[in-house]
């Protein structure tokens, strides 16, 4: 059974888990869909009311009901290394594509469904608040009325994009960063904005899940640093010298995320929280396809190792359908 | 609580459900995300763990947990009816409008993620076939050698769009079309190729689905006509003058197709399928935003209403986080 692996060609991340399948044995198959049609091929058959496909990619040719799991890393985008690229070849091959990955029983890191569902920071927040995460006051809105009262009532603000980074490449980070007292919030009516009281953090805690495995990791505000420059807000950006260090996860933090997890079923989620003064976690959000090789580097935990150990694993028996779905099929061809 | 139906201006379809549920009392509010913002503003906030949001369009306001169900009709692309569209405020508008949408407790006709999976014609076929409907032997591939093949086995063929018609303005519709003997197959290996073996036909059958209320009509294939004309193979093209008529659902057909929509979780599907000599129905696609006007105007089903019936059924209890959460949410600001 393959563990199949979707991405480009240049991913160190990738590069560090297949180095960690390398050792098990378990035939692993990388490819990137933007290859497809040409040095990805694939072919499916309905025949007989059975479902035959397989993948070609590298020289190497896999079955579709060979797959342990997929691992959905950084895809390109399908049909965009052809001679000539078009939307409706792209719309095809990704039909093709994901349709016949969908059809088969392995298990994904993440499921395109789920990835896509937590992508929605509105959700996001109202899940963690669910599951029982602290979650900082926030406003989402284009109400510049609503802004201005919020404001009031929480006046140290940070404001952030609704929708994050995303996973396109290249990936469109915008820095999170603090609201200026007497802001005008006019402008708010022109496109949603998102609001949140901001945390007075201590440290900056990143914890990567791995199915049920996790690691925390936290990172100390540096001793001289100034809390009101954007760059000691949003540690993405930051050039703090604190290092990585392991941490551990405190219980009921930890049983909120397998909470969130579960319900946004997710196999793979690095959430980010601030740690204030009191020790709480408060988050701020998962990104389901969070990097963690930078974490790994400083805290040498085996984050990759765990990710290579959960697309290794045996594959369960195929799931029936629910319920009372226990008919022969039809033959048909 | 309200019904939410997220359609474009012009829409006769959703005009005739509208007219349907101004009967019943419940209030309905109608908006196209491609106003947002602008004509439609939202707002939302996460304070002490509760999530508290409302939506305004054409100066109704409506509260988020006041949403009985949401009909995702024909939205247009959030933001994009603003002076200065960009994909960045298309991004963040949509983030922010369904996200919040999807942290309602809300029906949904049909989820997005539920309808993103169901447009996979990989996928259907592969899911008909699980349920036990007859699905005609179906090839995809960019294997050229494939495509060979599968012509010798199955002489009588039609090629057909993998992706089909889109959700989008304008949509794109592919006719399906024969496949010509001697057909030389070598272009298969630019972009992936459905080809299916072509199904006798004696009708085409149209199965709407609306919830657990299944209406289905008949359209026999014109006497003089030539199976060998393209517009007599797709339905969708065809000139025919015979006219849709209402035809009890097979049982088997009908547990098969419940089963398809529970495991699909739609709560609307449109099925095709073509009814061969020996009165078989042979699943050709579902797709989960098909029109039905046209069928309720020839055969005087009741669809709309069974819509209408199905949006403004009463709410459900919440449901609560599956298995073991309980916990209170951390007080949180």
């Amino acid at each position: 059974m393959t563990v199949l692996i979707l991405t480009c060609e240049q991913d160190v991340t990738a590069d560090m888990v297949v180095a960690r399948l390398d050792g098990t044995g378990v035939p692993v198959v990388r490819l990137d869909p933007a290859d497809l049609p040409g040095g990805v091929a694939l072919s499916g058959e309905f025949v007989h009311g059975a479902f035959r496909g397989h993948l070609s990619a590298g020289g190497r040719l896999v079955t579709m009901s060979g797959l342990r799991s997929v691992w959905v890393r950084r895809p390109g985008v399908p049909a965009t290394r052809v001679a000539e690229p078009s939307a409706w070849l792209t719309e095809e091959s990704a039909q093709a594509l994901y349709g016949m990955l969908r059809s088969t029983g392995a298990r994904w890191m993440n499921h395109p469904d789920a990835a896509r569902q937590a992508r929605h920071k509105p959700w996001q927040l109202h899940l963690a608040q669910r599951c029982g995460l602290p979650v900082p006051a926030t406003l989402i809105t284009t109400f510049p009325q609503a802004a201005r009262d919020f404001a009031e009532r929480f006046p140290d603000l940070v404001v952030k994009p609704v929708s994050g980074a995303h996973p396109q490449e290249p990936p469109r980070a915008v820095p999170t960063s603090r609201v200026a007292p007497e802001t005008d919030f006019s402008a708010v009516a022109f496109g949603p904005t998102l609001l949140q009281r901001r945390v007075a953090k201590r440290a900056d805690i990143r914890l990567t899940c791995v199915g049920d495995r996790f690691f925390a990791a936290r990172k100390a505000v540096g001793q001289g640093a100034d809390p009101g420059e954007p760059e000691e807000v949003d540690v993405r950006f930051a050039t703090s010298t604190e290092p990585w260090q392991p941490v551990e996860t405190p219980q009921r933090v930890a049983a909120s995320v397998r909470d969130y997890l579960r319900e946004a079923q997710l196999a793979y989620g690095a959430f980010d929280f601030a740690e204030d003064a009191d020790g709480i976690w408060w988050f701020l959000e998962c990104n389901q396809a969070g990097q963690f090789g930078f974490v790994e580097i400083e805290t040498e935990q085996p984050i990759a190792r765990a990710v290579a150990d959960w697309l290794a694993a045996p594959v369960p028996d195929a799931a029936p359908l629910g319920g009372d779905v226990s008919k022969a099929s039809v033959t048909s061809e």
